[in-house]
């Protein structure tokens, strides 16, 4: 883990001097007397930087969350069986091999899109059905679709699939033309069930490290799973048999009620979710990253958090309730008006990374399903999870998921 | 006009020292301490830089185009007379006011994501049924739709409205919570015909001034009107009774056959626009900005560029064709397979600016409607073409179009 990570840092630094502008002549491609005004301030570009796509785990994880982030749901093609899977796997990882090391993929004629990576990641998962009909009886392992909570209203329109591709880069172009091609490649395999397209604050907007806010205006995402915590590895990195440097990911579409929520005063808000608004610490004080206490009482005695506050139901109970989260929001246009009133559907994209979501997720999802204020302003429309591979190497022939399917180098 | 652009630059300058955080506290709304991996290389925050909104044009203009534009078209309620839109622009002035400048709108509860305006600007126009309704007999002007191009395929749900609203920001939050609060206060004058969503390289992704390339992989807007063109004033703003410092705005939607367009040789598609894949720069030779030579010929005395190329047939055949471009790029997932055979409708915003688009734009493109060897990958699916007032200024109860439709402060 450490060594990986090692490395990591130093082709982001490599990438950062060395400019990343693989293959192609960064003369070619760049000019500095454009037709437009040259009024904004000088500062170095950082499309050329790249995340390292080969190693022990797929990117995309542990990769600080980019600004943009593309999430296909495909679901295989009837007739595709291992072999196929593995033919796509294989066409795919050597795909996002060179787009995020800033070169053209094969057979990409428009490769003058491909130069820029702007730390490209791609994050590969498999679905139930996939893992129970395609996954070797060696290797295959007992994976349920999550449950339906209490509080769920799903949509079959966003639901679970047989594949799941997280895309994310900090440029939106770059993400365009990596659909692009990733798609034409799988299209024998596999169609296209769902896309949900996520954001953040634009790379360089706001200083490295702020937690981001959601639609809500909440800081979201302040109690994460660190590298830094010695639980780490334990809990995000599976151990089963076949899946050694991989993860299961669970995706939820969480779509807001906005018009209700900004309608409600700022001490509605804030003690909803247990935190201030001005900068996510618990109403029981502190900073942000301080644990909010659920004894407090005020002056006159009272409790100061509500017992069913987002921020204490949310709270793991025992220590193993902890998963990475890496959100993104979303927008979209939508006529139902019970979803939009304003006819624009918001909310989160909820993307957490765990080595078992059933002991790690499932217990603070079913808590909040019980009870959440939260609740009232939040509804789960789409759901699913799936067996995150580990990472590949760039030995030839090597690709994502060679190990679970147990297939032939390609 | 100098000194108007000697403010914005100073203003910008102002915003990128002073961090533009305004009203609120710096302290409270960012953190260093994050539970992310501090390995992003340090560099200045741009969030807090801030277009101006007062002026005597409108933002959104010859301001440097921003990495994520949301262009909404909006139909006027029935029975919304002249002072109940001038009473909406007014609404929708201020906010723009406050929002630019990174300071929450009136009522705007979720101000927590207002901070970081990231340039936020809004530019509005008004459509031919308004200017021939609501505009008083002293202002109104022949005003028709754009015609009927011959190669135009246009899909009623893309087409003219009443009126449009560019937001253009370098941050995809900030302009979710800015359509947000406009919409809320357009609500009971106005409903959404449409939401087209742009995007170009992000922010600080590639060097300043870089031309951009659209999805085709091609660098788009070498030619256009720059603000040191000696007819830069005359061709851009309009000098029509009501709408001085105003000009028009054509938004075309342009669907790329993106999936014919990428099985071509590099040579087709080159010839077809005219232009060098790598760096733009005419097939006769020179650099991106040099002339093509519709003469030239090579080795074997054959013209070097087809007469059909799009470099050619786009060419100004008198010195007023010309008007500003400010295109960008989009993707919508699109079930029809006409529109999209792999599920992702993808083309260009045509955004353009000219204060005469009948004498300016619409010569241009019947040549191109008339015989363009583009044409064959490229459909124009939405077109639309509205007034655009000249700016406010900040004395209370200014608000954009009050000149136009002579209504008073409010």
């Amino acid at each position: 883990m450490s060594s990986d990570l090692g490395r990591r840092h130093l082709l982001q630094a490599g990438a950062a001097l060395g400019g990343g502008l693989v293959g192609w002549s960064a003369r070619d491609l760049t000019h500095d007397r454009g037709a437009e005004p040259a009024d904004a301030a000088p500062a170095p570009a950082y499309g050329g930087e790249r995340e390292p796509f080969h190693g022990r785990h797929q990117s995309g994880i542990v990769t600080p969350p980019q600004a943009h982030a593309l999430v296909l749901g495909l679901d295989l093609r009837s007739g595709v069986d291992r072999a196929g899977l593995a033919r796509m796997m294989r066409l795919l990882s050597d795909d996002v091999a060179r787009l995020s090391q800033g070169r053209p993929a094969l057979a990409d004629t428009l490769g003058e899109l491909a130069v820029l990576p702007a730390r490209l990641t791609a994050t590969f998962g498999f679905g139930p059905r996939v893992v129970a009909e395609l996954v070797p009886p060696r290797h295959r392992f007992d994976f349920a679709e999550l449950p339906d909570f209490a509080t769920d209203r799903l949509r079959p329109q966003w639901g679970q699939t047989d594949l799941v591709v997280q895309l994310c880069a900090d440029d939106p172009v770059t993400l365009a033309h990596t659909r692009r091609v990733l798609l034409r490649d799988a299209r024998v395999f596999a169609r296209v069930r769902w896309t949900q397209e996520g954001f953040r604050r634009a790379r360089g907007a706001e200083p490295a490290g702020t937690t981001m806010r959601n639609l809500m205006g909440q800081v979201d995402g302040t109690v994460n799973l660190s590298e830094r915590d010695r639980d780490h590895d334990r809990l995000l990195w599976s151990d089963l048999p076949g899946l050694g440097g991989g993860t299961f990911l669970v995706l939820r579409r969480i779509a807001m009620d906005l018009v209700d929520w900004e309608s409600l005063s700022r001490s509605t808000r804030e003690h909803t979710i247990g935190r201030r608004l001005s900068d996510g610490a618990p109403l029981t004080g502190g900073a942000e990253h301080d644990a909010p206490d659920p004894h407090a009482v005020d002056d006159r005695g009272l409790p100061v958090l509500d017992r069913a506050a987002h921020v204490l139901r949310a709270q793991p109970q025992k220590p193993d309730e902890r998963f990475l989260r890496r959100p993104y929001n979303y927008t979209r246009d939508e006529a139902d008006p019970a979803l939009a009133p304003d006819g624009v559907e918001a909310g989160l994209l909820f993307v957490a990374f765990a080595a078992d979501p059933v002991a790690q997720f499932v217990p603070v999802q079913q808590r909040l399903a019980e009870q959440d204020r939260l609740n009232e302003w939040v509804t789960t429309i789409g759901s699913g999870v799936w067996a995150v591979p580990g990472g590949c190497s760039p030995e030839d022939g090597d690709y994502v998921g060679r190990e679970l399917l147990g297939t032939p180098a390609l």
